[in-house]
């Protein structure tokens, strides 16, 4: 199952893929399948739980390193932001007094000075979201979870805080009691329309407490991908014990469950049919999953996201085969 | 009257000058008042009808042409703007087909994002404006004209349009039907103490009626000019019976009125003590301004603006003297 990057991979062509995706795991795990799949074959549902309104603008990080992402314009080294990235007016806000704890590039701001404007001119955060993607050259489809505001905050000692407030300004440090979502947040058409056609719903290796779970919460995500006759695959974001990135292992932790691959599939129970882990991690017993792919689940370059694409692409096969 | 740029002025020290400015002419005159006056005498009383929500931000364009000027950052070239302005940003927003017709450039944007932050933290606007005032280095007093929303609306044949979209957008060109001001505006209690201490009220060469009128419209701004026994001295924004900048004379032409230094007398009217117009205009008489002084009102560069300035105070002490 291991592929090259030029040998063609054994991809059915109507095979029509829905990745849920948070940030930095979940950008990798759709440019991965954006090298295999035909534009009109994938679509991803990102987490908009981390959105929040930023001296004004509408900043949305999870599109945005999805968006960068598939465009080829994503900072190799922090994951998040863009090649080429400026700083000249954050540095100025530094002067002026303003706030510098969410770093705004010059770059960036353009993304969201464009987005914050086409929402107050009336267009919905899917249609906004329609023509960056057009205009950065993206062909696959990047859906929000919702065009509702889907605000995920976090309970921990010092009370509720708002997502971006304990992920960056406090540096995901707070010990979290208790991830609050919303309740009566509904999915747009096109996401409803994006689950209906699916045959694979792939949960990406991002954090499944703040970048999945805010996906699932919204009505009715969850409902549909429980109910309908679907192939669910999840992919662990845990590596050999640890979060590769960001504070999935320390939450588990501080939720009282253990860290490790199994804890990540007991989580998605039932929800899903199979469950790809690394194979630095202890085995996976059938009683959590009953289906699992073990192999090297991360994805070090354009390469390495495109081999783990086609890897779980033929598992998938294989499991809708059987 | 006329004195060279180091040459102490006759200004009495316990002169408290309150100058209602607009944009680039306010701006001029305000760095010639600043030059002369000790910081604790100056108070200068912006426009803020022009401002306006763009891209999420809250823009501020008279604010902060009188801020850049005083701190000596205003780009000379166009008036608007900051000195080694850059565009990274704004290139980018054309790039991802956002708005364009109104220029933000990578230093203004601070301003725009530190001042958004600091209204959405609850500071109003006069607070928010005191914090920029210090973070640039700013002594004299500028505040907004209120704290309220004040929007002037620009009625022509196409509709009433927003003063930003008349004048920036359409370039000023569609003719000029109705000026709208908003009811129910109120000032400050720092604009009610600033009206109240003050011994001289200039009304700076900017445009009467997009400028000036929103100011005066600001309950009570007008009553206590009218009202307390101030001396009121206005300065003509018409040189040679032209705007030096903007759509003033083209404005009075719309209105019906004639293009001239006595037009802009007759329309301040009994709202003025003294009258302030440029030797290339044609005598105002006596009866639209019992008193007047007629010297060169163009401030080429700051020994200019200080140089008018020193000559309009100058003129004022004789004024109360009387």
């Amino acid at each position: 199952m291991h592929n090259h990057a030029h040998e063609p991979i054994a991809v059915p062509d109507n095979l029509n893929v829905v990745l849920l995706a948070g940030g930095v795991g979940g950008a990798k795990m759709a440019d991965g399948l954006a090298q295999l799949l035909a534009p009109e074959r994938l679509t991803v549902l990102v987490n908009t739980g981390d959105d929040f309104r930023h001296c004004g603008l509408m900043v949305c990080p999870d599109l945005d390193t999805v968006m960068y992402t598939l465009a080829g314009r994503a900072n190799p080294e922090t994951g998040w932001g863009r090649t080429g990235e400026s700083w000249r007016t954050m540095e100025e806000v530094g002067r002026l007094g303003g706030p510098e704890w969410f770093k705004l590039g010059d770059l960036d701001l353009a993304t969201h000075l464009t987005r914050t404007h086409l929402l107050a001119e009336g267009m919905s955060l899917t249609q906004a979201t329609g023509q960056l993607l057009e205009r950065l050259g993206i062909a696959a489809r990047i859906l929000p979870m919702s065009d509702q505001p889907a605000p995920t905050m976090i309970r921990c000692d010092e009370g509720l805080l708002p997502f971006q407030t304990w992920f960056v300004a406090r540096g995901w440090q707070p010990a979290v009691r208790e991830i609050c979502l919303p309740e009566d947040v509904r999915a747009s058409g096109q996401v409803l329309s994006a689950l209906e056609g699916a045959d694979l719903i792939l949960i990406a290796p991002s954090n499944p407490f703040v970048s999945i779970e805010p996906i699932l919460n919204v009505y009715p995500v969850r409902e549909m991908i429980t109910d309908l006759p679907k192939v669910v695959v999840a992919v662990s974001p845990i590596v050999a014990g640890q979060a590769l990135k960001g504070p999935a292992a320390k939450m588990m932790g501080e939720l009282g469950m253990a860290v490790s691959a199994s804890a990540v599939a007991g989580y998605y129970g039932e929800l899903i049919d199979g469950f790809v882990y690394d194979r630095r991690d202890d085995e996976v017993t059938t009683l959590l999953a009953p289906n699992t792919f073990r192999t090297d689940t991360v994805m070090q370059d354009r390469a390495g996201r495109r081999r783990l694409a086609a890897e779980i692409l033929a598992y998938v096969v294989e499991l809708i085969n059987q």
